[in-house]
């Protein structure tokens, strides 16, 4: 199972906001079937790997238009296979050594 | 105001888990007096970057150890001068434009 | 085009030299029909992002074997669309500007 | 000794190309001691981490201005204590096993 963060922004669209682009990213990927969180620098999706990337290329696709021909998308993958780790355990698994301290 | 996400890994160290490792780090950042949260790829820290690089820094030289001795960190910084934007700030501008969709 | 950097890290295997597995990874780019440089915090990769993405899959599958169950990638993509910008280009184009100063 | 990637874009700014922003932040480097390379995905510096980081600050600060009042910075650290590792040695490194091969 697969914990991924993806981080997309357009270039050289006025205005130091990006929401309105967050959002349109986004909504490509809540009409998927996927889990997912967002964060304040990112959205944190999980599942199979082969079902997520397709899905975040759409979303870094879906950023483009009339006024945004460039993007930059950061993509970060921690893919265990050993067993299957959930975005929540793996805060859970340091909460709890951190509690410990 | 900067809002920052740090990803602190150890290499070299037997074993699939680092969330003893994880837990090591975040104990420098716990006793700081910086908001936090941790999130399942990393942690994001906001405030006033004078206050947070020296931190993170810290985070950094408190994960070598006798079996540590090389650490890939890595820090994304979103640093927003025209206004003041907390990490809750920015997820909810967000959320609040999804939902109109 | 897009310029498209990579870096996978496999965790838990003993040692802190991880070049090993960095050319066992850089076999399947080198295998496929991409233009690519090596730098020394990841690779390169230029060229259609529908091409370069399944690569990119397959190099972190490579990356996954007995000893290795859990894998880290990242990927940055540069998305420029209004102009084709090769990675040389995107360097002179700075330094002709940084010599100019 | 430390290899580190540093990749700094200002969020707002009109037209799609940011080399001239890109110069104006690595003046800063140039005019510090440290040894760097340019990339097409960044700038890799590398020597002593006490020594990069208040540089990497400055290069963050430098991209600041009236029309520039966010800005993006991303910095990869990999530090390595037990040898020293240029990053012509990391590439070296990588380079002869892809040839064995």
């Amino acid at each position: 199972m697969a914990v991924v963060e993806v981080s997309i922004v357009p270039i050289g669209v006025p205005g130091t906001s990006l929401s309105t682009h967050v959002a349109k990213v986004l909504k490509v990927l809540k009409e998927s079937s996927l889990q997912y969180e967002l964060t304040a620098m990112g959205t944190i999706v999980s599942g199979d790997l082969d079902e997520i990337l397709p899905v975040l290329k759409r979303m870094h696709e879906s950023c483009f238009g009339p006024e945004v021909t460039r993007v930059l998308t950061q993509i970060r993958i921690d893919d265990r296979r050993d067993r299957k780790g959930t975005p929540e355990q793996k805060i859970r698994s340091v909460m709890d050594k951190l509690t410990d301290r």
